[in-house]
């Protein structure tokens, strides 16, 4: 179970991200007004704001405020709402529902959802060029973390692994090949939301290579309780349909180490992102209680 | 007619370009290894390559180092490839047939060409934030490019265009409106191009508008010829479908002004184009002749 701290924190830090986009995205013509409304309405469809809140977790423990660390955490959640968006396309993985509501081209037609989506992706790296935004931050830092989003979504990383499982479908394929699908496709992001608050720190590199470690065994324990919920959860509960994995015979940690080994993985993980944090004390707190929310969380 | 000093300009540049990216972008892991073939099989597929000329021209009237312009040459060709993949979907413009062959979705599939897409953009930006690349043009100058790229593809420039016209096929639009379309569509890309090399070379900020406002009149004039071909070419001459605009009764300059005022309206633009190069004398020959070109050209 989440606690009532945790649950605050994720309240306040979503609704600044939220916030943000509201304010800040907004019809630029009037052409265009249905393209910002789809952007708008799969941004702001809820969802649980993750990679923003480590974002600020990570920048937090290290003393940056939340006013330079918001673009940064904006800009990640652009770039997960715009994969959730091409995912869920009839081409892909043809999901008519997502946070229990319709999926973006469920609304808006196919086409206007792939624009939605290659709009919030452009969008994610001008929020972080543009001086408007973040110019408290060095530019070398600002240049890095560009870098790093670039890598962590594009072809090596989100993109890549999106494309491994579509590729996998209807086929077995290797353990290894699943962690690879797994790592790049969820992992690379919430790895790159852990980097990218403590880079904003200006901490030496080894602080910053150990947040980026806890991300990444904070993204495997995520994407094993993931595929564990699509098994054990419901549609209700979990806001989007169940049960799709088996149907589309796609192989997940469940079935490739059965439900208990699984759990056993995600516990593993999770073990590791404390022993990570622990040099760190009370700093590292919230990302501590976060690591086991993810393993002990119902949707 | 294209002149031979010209043709063999094309010729270097757009050998650099490709050679770049073939060197350069090439499979990460065995799972990805489609997916880098679906981006460099559009990617090499030909192409006029415009836009990185344009990067170059206006770089080296200024006097910077091709080697110095290349990696924004490459970049601003990946987000011109990346949204020709994405419009020839069946979900947007449906084509079967890009530069003379068959349409990446229609070799790889459609999930493979809309991540091919994605991965393409995704990329363009790490070009320009990664040191490996790009480091020896100044931080400030590389924020203000990545900037610039993301406004000029973005949802207030190329997509915002390519939503306006997927919402008014089969409908009657105004002048107003089909110019915000083909001005967002393919200016924005074409006056960026201008815009970056201009800006690389560190020269004044009149100098680097007058870049950009000859790239605004030069993607005008780009426009209205590709409208105009549409009409008077033909598949071959092409290597794509004529015809296309008037079967789905798009606006286009000559629907809404004819085909002889729509060719003087080009001309003026091109005239324009001149006259904001006069200042620059010799320097600005390229550039002149390559208004020149797109005026002229037949394919």
């Amino acid at each position: 179970m989440i606690n009532s701290n945790l649950k605050l924190y994720f309240e306040k830090f979503s609704s600044l991200t939220e916030q943000w986009f509201d304010n800040n995205i907004v019809p630029l013509a009037p052409m265009t007004e249905g393209l910002t409304k789809a952007m708008r309405y799969s941004f702001l469809n809820g969802g649980k704001r993750l990679r923003p809140v480590l974002v600020f977790a990570s920048g937090e423990m290290f003393g940056v405020n939340e006013g330079l660390l918001l673009p940064y955490a904006v800009s990640v959640e652009m770039v997960h709402t715009y994969s959730l968006i091409h995912d869920d396309l009839p081409a892909m993985d043809n999901d008519d529902l997502r946070r229990g509501k319709p999926t973006c081209h469920k609304v808006f037609g196919e086409a206007e959802a792939i624009l939605a989506g290659d709009a919030l992706l452009t969008l994610a790296f001008e929020i972080i060029a543009n001086d408007k935004y973040t110019s408290p931050v060095p530019d070398k830092i600002r240049l890095e973390a560009i870098k790093k989003l670039s890598i962590a979504a594009g072809y090596g990383g989100m993109v890549g692994g999106q494309f491994g499982d579509i590729i996998s479908e209807n086929k077995s394929i290797t353990a290894q090949e699943m962690n690879f699908i797994h790592n790049k496709k969820t992992g690379a992001l919430i790895s790159y939301s852990c980097y990218v608050g403590a880079l904003i720190s200006n901490i030496s590199v080894k602080d910053v290579n150990n947040l980026e470690d806890y991300g990444y065994n904070l993204g495997l324990a995520f994407q094993i309780t993931d595929d564990i919920l699509d098994i054990t959860s419901t549609t209700e509960v979990l806001g989007k349909s169940v049960g799709k994995d088996e149907k589309s015979h796609k192989a997940t940690y469940p079935s490739m180490y059965g439900l208990d080994v699984s759990y056993k993985m995600a516990q593993d993980a999770v073990n590791k992102c404390e022993d990570i944090l622990s040099p760190y004390g009370k700093r590292g707190e919230t990302l501590k209680q976060i690591a086991r929310f993810v393993l002990e969380r119902k949707s």
